[in-house]
């Protein structure tokens, strides 16, 4: 009675963050994370390159979630588009046709290189590449599928085999059949190699050896992403793909490009391996095709190994393959990207703006062991010490061990900025319609949080 | 010019149409089909219990389309509560919590039976199923995985390796550590029963016998369907789950219950195991927890395993889980279960009116070998043969084999009812808000196939 209206307000709003917190903790399980250790945020709303929490406190995303809304948050024209369709149709079995779908399928399509013509949809990252496996199983009648260490593919059981880094330790013994390699990582070469060219060449070289000693006629696919992702942004050397490629062609593999994390913008292209003209085979997308609002992923596959399924049944499916709510908002996506120029803005303000700003922080702190990246899709791997490249905490370090990265990413939080944080790194991978003020706003806070990580150097 | 503003609409809605089927045949893989056979129907929208192409020809819905759209076709309650929630916030990474998902969460574990109180959102059924091995294993920390013959638990490397049925063969060899078992089904009995308590029985000493010779210390999980769905509608008889449930409870294995196609409703409970009063380990769900309309599945997890997690980091995750946007749709559509009292409706039209009918039309059709179900979930078994019980098609048929039943599929398409058809059986599947005059319009149309489906019958 006493209340005012506004305190009224207040009052509301913090029991209701309170009940979905208390709701969170009672009853939801989160992804990768021992539970009792958690305390989520509540994020109650986003607006293009921030979101906040229910008592206003707000952050710039600096990892668009975990890489996925390209456009930022709550884009106008992709809420309108899933608002339309809610009202026209939701969801349809998948041996339905609908005009949201197909014309999703034709704008992928086209946006695709070559002749990537055929899209079978699924609800992410993780079906495409399973779908991915199959197809090429299926094409050459082969089993083994080569993947690199140092690379995440997804958690199903077939793209968690693939899968070169500590999330699929939890589950083996996985699919069978699957083979790891070393790709190209300069900065740590596995080949003792001195420059990007001779990494690139002896990469190259290892690949031919696994090939040549598992016998590259028992090789269905080799899986990899055109630039790795989570896994430290690893942008391959020019030539790698290319010579990828050439493998491939030579042995009758199917060349896949897992483009999940860096398709559709992300890295100023389409698809980043456009950027070295190669044409793979088939091309596992999810994430940015509409930037998550509606579950979504798919594999784009080539008009030589469609024919395969022309008159064989396709051996796979799900419920929700083609979803019109979905596919009406990759409609709206792609039209943004295409309507907005932003591929041709990610690939100028990558070498413009980020670049050169991550080189200045680089020359400033000497807990920056290397920049590397491209487009709106960098890393800043930190260490202990420049010459030996020790990295700041140790591979998959948790707890103590990964105080130094904790603390960072802390620092970062206080300041208002949300980190993309994994091992040693921090990789920066904003909306890729941030404006340059926002830009440069968190890489100012990067640059006072990384303070924190000097003080860990070795003396 | 001369065209008047009606030629000039129908006229639009027509190329649209068209080039909606261009654009699928051109771009748009299905799932489960040979590509070049397919002519799919554009499907222009719905409105409860039917469907519609863009030239306005309807099918009453039958099938639900694939057993999801339980609450029928464009529910206003979830059309609107989607359009709230994309206003709001459409996707949210899933280390962050958020009211809409945390929501769901309370309002799923409140559903389940048992302390089954945690929830681990995915996108989909084979991701549920996936994560519900994850758990098991970790949990139990052995590897083995039992699952039936005749089951079907999704399309993922691990999922397709549960499966019991010939969409398993495409993906072999499957996930390491999976053994199958024969389940309950009096009609074909594995075990040479003559009635429904001979064949739980003798269906309880095989699962025992399959323990002991795969060592029962060695298996994880035992994951089966509460009621075989797609596998044909095969309820189990009485105390059968009970009997797993002690076989699971004398040897420490995780009893995983598969609601993805019979939870929430489609049986007249809550989960269909909740029929029998048994407690499982773990549900996994999909579909009927917000129709489809936002892709969405996810596992239950009762809270004693829940715990394993507690300071030990769940080894899964995925982008989408837990997403705004289909928590806020299952949110809605778990409310309007309640509120609208249907999984009581469901449990009394399925005995009152359902079972009756389909009793009458067995004794009007030779071709009908058996009528089961409940709720609403029925399946007709049409053979050769009453007496030898030979089926109208045999098991997996295509092109000529399968023609009795394409003829009586394409029957129900032309009176427009929309059924669903797989082997030699129609299930019936409706939307469970579905009226009584259509579900009784329905029944007569499926009535007047039958007629294509006795002219089969050996003489």
């Amino acid at each position: 009675m006493t209340d005012t209206p506004i305190q009224s307000e207040q009052t509301a709003v913090t029991a209701a963050a309170s009940a979905a917190y208390r709701n969170d903790r009672a009853h939801v399980v989160h992804s990768w994370s021992a539970q009792a250790s958690l305390d989520p945020v509540v994020v109650a709303g986003g607006s293009g390159s921030r979101f906040w929490d229910e008592s206003g406190r707000t952050w710039l995303d600096f990892s668009s979630q975990l890489v996925n809304v390209n456009l930022g948050h709550q884009h106008p024209k992709l809420v309108a588009a899933i608002q339309a369709q809610a009202e026209r149709l939701c969801t349809l079995a998948p041996y339905h046709a609908n005009e949201a779908t197909a014309e999703a399928a034709r704008l992928i399509a086209q946006a695709a290189p070559g002749d990537l013509d055929k899209v079978f949809f699924t609800s992410g990252g993780a079906e495409a590449v399973e779908n991915a496996v199959r197809v090429a199983r299926h094409h050459t009648g082969r089993v083994k599928v080569l993947s690199a260490y140092r690379s995440y593919h997804g958690a199903t059981a077939g793209a968690i085999s693939l899968t070169g880094d500590p999330r699929r330790w939890g589950a083996e013994p996985g699919m069978p059949g699957t083979v790891k390699f070393w790709g190209p990582y300069a900065y740590r070469s596995a080949f003792h190699s001195d420059s990007e060219a001779q990494e690139c060449e002896r990469a190259l070289a290892h690949l031919a050896d696994v090939l040549m000693v598992e016998g590259p006629h028992t090789v269905a696919a080799i899986v990899l992403e055109s630039v790795v992702g989570g896994n430290g942004v690893l942008v391959p050397p020019d030539g790698y793909l290319r010579g990828v490629r050439e493998l491939c062609d030579r042995h009758g593999i199917v060349m896949v490009a897992d483009e999940v994390m860096v398709g559709f913008g992300r890295c100023g292209e389409w698809f980043a391996i456009d950027r070295w003209g190669v044409v793979p085979d088939l091309i596992t997308f999810a994430k940015g095709v509409n930037c998550g609002y509606v579950p979504l992923g798919g594999v784009i596959i080539s008009e030589r190994i469609a024919q395969t399924f022309a008159h064989r049944v396709f051996p796979g499916g799900l419920t929700y393959s083609g979803h019109p709510l979905a596919c009406a908002a990759a409609v709206a996506c792609l039209n943004v990207y295409r309507e907005e120029g932003l591929i041709e803005r990610v690939r100028r303000l990558g070498e413009e703006l980020v670049r050169p700003a991550l080189e200045q922080l680089k020359s400033r702190h000497p807990s920056i062991g290397e920049v590397r990246g491209l487009g709106m899709f960098w890393a800043l791997e930190l260490v202990r010490d420049p010459a030996s490249r020790e990295p700041l905490v140790p591979y998959n370090a948790t707890g103590a061990d990964n105080r130094p990265m904790a603390e960072f990413a802390a620092a970062c939080k206080d300041r208002g900025l949300w980190p993309f944080v994994h091992f040693n790194r921090v990789h920066i991978a904003p909306p890729l319609n941030i404006s340059q003020a926002d830009l440069r706003t968190g890489l100012d806070i990067i640059d006072e949080a990384l303070n924190v990580a000097d003080r860990y150097l070795v003396q």
